[in-house]
């Protein structure tokens, strides 16, 4: 006796329903100008972060695991171009969003408290590679996987964010629809999609606690699979139809609050995540940003200078503090990226935070350390209820002399109000480049103009350092 | 700049620590006869289950997904002998977990509720046969697995049973353990792949609602997940050190209500899961199992025939109400498994609820509907008390001449204080190859007869019918 296949057609219309039509239907056409513009300015940050990152141990074992689980070559490729790898995009996509999300210095979608680039970007090139989609179907799909993305994200919402990471769980969905839009998947497949990636959502803060490897495992998985979900669901693979707002489903069962249901369906096509979505600039942890750049200001309006200085309060959202407090004093140079404290102290003494700032040595630097003990974040109800619609950053410092000062940023750099030039992300993708050991600036200078033109391309293989 | 590997020595002593310090330390000499002899019948009886749910059409999508992710050959089998594919074990794992939790007649470790042969074997068995592990190898690394994750699963309890599929989420982790045990890794290696599936444990419910094909999905990724993160512990990847305690860890996150610490590492070494589990005689969800014995009982003490009966009312525990509610009225066979009206008159017409008594055509049968229609549950709180400690039974059956019955079963036929005999899998075994399409019963009976030979087997290749 075997077993016969069945059929859903789905006739509801639920939000999950609209979301997964929209993105089954959208055109290159359809996507506006600034919106393709900075899809390839993240895409180019992306390749940078995942050049950075590329010798992590986590990355490295993922490779082996590839070499050893997955096929022997393929037509997808490792963005770090030292490794001799190739495979199939299940695999390449595993490695490189963990390799770009090691360096703490992709995107971030301030509403939704994800960092969509980190998942997007590995998974649509993988797969864009295997089966030869044009530049323009790829920007596609990336504008699909961000908004889908996002927009699970922001519904999940802030509680969910207090136990889940964003990045995995909303990502997981949004690589699911992207991957079904270069499949040329239906809506009916892409519902499919979706609800198989939600049934593998997943991704728990307690790596935090000892500074071990799962943030790179959160995006890594998200990538393998939401690209099972989506070739799955081409094959026949039913998904749960409404993995979204069903009773059993991730609302009513990874939310212990809130959840934001209009997110997932207003504004569809006329408010797009891509350009919601903010770059980083300092290499720390994203809730830190709004404070250092607070505390620059600060610094250079009132010629404050690092030894000036004999506190800083940081009046600052929950979220903040939830994260920021889960990595102690920041014993490594990944956790130290994660205190307020040292973040802040490296900023006023180098006067930046960028990746070449956190070193080895600076975690024995007594001066850093003494600063770090005199920074407190204090809760403040005002920024709080804003939070995640606008990440503000207020710091209060007294001087040594006894003299006190405020600033506040509404916006922190990079944020969707003050974006990157295309010039600092250039410099930014040099600078990350030459992290990851890359000497050749004219190889770094090569892809930079390929992302420039990546409308134009007719494949994208071979963004490669 | 390249980053350099740390490492974590594990100095404190947590629950997790003592569990996983037993789980690498133990050997096949320290498991008791019972035991050994017990995790043979469960073999035998996974095999079976795999080989009777390999035609789904979740298990042919996998296939595909393997064939186009993984590589063209490998050391590791797929259990259906029809199918041409040896892959890696990851990808073997996934392919025969999914057919393995198809027809729902995989076992039950009853505390935990999870099924835990369905994720532990096939992941086991694709290991050992990728490394050339032995018979005793691989019944201890089968141990090992029961015990870690049906542990975790009690952990997690009652309150995540509600929300989380538990055989996926403690699945993962008693399948990080075994492989973990198969590769040789120690207490610290495998403390961090229990800690790496941890953060990936996933699994939702909302699939009960459409009938999609989740379930076999949650089974197969408990697999692939668990493989992954004990292959990348042991080459340097390094996870959470507390996944199941920790302040973000999977009781923090993924349990609405109590958890039962204890659970983790009370009598380690005396008390195994593999016989506490049950087998499943019907082939329907196991939350119907106690009262269709209580029903048969009750119809062949008072010879009461199908239409006799006019009504039936099941007092019964929580869980069984909330799996029981999701299915509708079952409009499809594995649908009709889960309600408790139609699998109650599917055995009170046929007097037995086996894998053959559930066809497309009783969806239809006019006189089981109506059955189906006079079966109510009712929460019984003496019952749920117990649950899942007791799966109790019990019915009142109302004849259409007015008379009155009742009938309890404290333990269902399979459950560990009324296991199947030897003479009962084999021809449980024998059905469900049957139902697979095996017309070569010599083929079935070779198969038998190397299971109860296999802690003297030299390796655990060639168990494919």
């Amino acid at each position: 006796m075997r077993i016969s296949a069945m059929t859903i057609s789905s006739s509801q219309d639920t939000r999950t329903d609209r979301l997964v039509k929209w993105a089954a239907d959208l055109k290159y056409n359809d996507i506006p100008d600034d919106v393709v513009q900075r899809t390839k300015d993240f895409f180019l940050d992306t390749l940078g972060c995942a050049i950075a990152g590329s010798s992590h141990p986590a990355v490295s074992a993922m490779v082996r695991f590839a070499a050893q689980m997955g096929p022997s070559s393929g037509k997808s490729e490792l963005i770090d171009g030292s490794q001799t790898l190739t495979t199939s995009p299940a695999f390449a996509s595993l490695i490189n969003a963990a390799a770009s999300h090691v360096v703490e210095q992709d995107d971030l979608h301030n509403r939704s408290i994800m960092h969509p680039a980190t998942v997007i970007f590995p998974a649509a090139l993988a797969v864009s590679q295997d089966i030869g989609a044009s530049g323009e179907d790829f920007i596609t799909a990336c504008v699909v996987g961000y908004e889908v993305g996002c927009r699970v994200g922001e519904y999940l919402g802030k509680s969910h964010y207090e136990k889940f990471h964003t990045t995995a769980t909303g990502g997981v969905i949004g690589v699911a629809a992207a991957v079904a839009h270069l499949l040329k998947l239906d809506a009916n497949q892409t519902l499919s999609a979706v609800g198989t990636a939600g049934t593998q959502a997943a991704g728990l803060w307690q790596f935090l606690m000892d500074a071990t490897y799962s943030k790179q495992v959160h995006t890594a998985k998200a990538c393998f699979d939401g690209i099972f979900a989506a070739y799955s669901a081409r094959d026949g693979l039913l998904g749960p139809q409404d993995i979204l707002e069903g009773p059993r489903a991730m609302g009513a069962s990874l939310v212990p609050g809130e959840t934001n249901p209009e997110a997932i369906d207003q504004n569809l096509g006329t408010d797009f995540a891509v350009v919601r979505s903010s770059f980083k600039w300092h290499a720390s942890c994203r809730h830190t940003h709004p404070s250092v750049d607070a505390l620059l200001n600060l610094m250079a309006k009132n010629k404050v200078a690092f030894d000036d200085i004999d506190s800083v309060l940081v009046p600052t959202y929950q979220a903040a503090i939830n994260v920021l407090s889960l990595s102690g004093n920041g014993d490594t140079v990944h956790q130290s990226k994660f205190s307020m404290g040292f973040v802040l102290a490296i900023a006023a003494k180098k006067g930046q935070a960028m990746i070449t700032d956190f070193t080895e040595a600076d975690l024995k630097d007594v001066s850093l350390r003494e600063f770090q003990n005199r920074v407190k974040m204090e809760f403040n109800s005002v920024i709080d209820s804003q939070f995640p619609e606008r990440w503000q950053g207020t710091v209060i410092v007294t001087c040594k002399s006894g003299k006190s000062f405020t600033e506040s940023v509404t916006f922190a750099k990079g944020d969707p109000e003050l974006p990157l030039t295309r010039f600092e992300i250039e410099a930014k993708t040099h600078a990350l480049a030459k992290y990851g050991g890359i000497t050749d600036t004219s190889k770094v200078d090569s892809l930079i103009k390929r992302a420039w033109n990546l409308e134009h391309e007719m494949d994208v293989k071979g963004f490669v350092f």
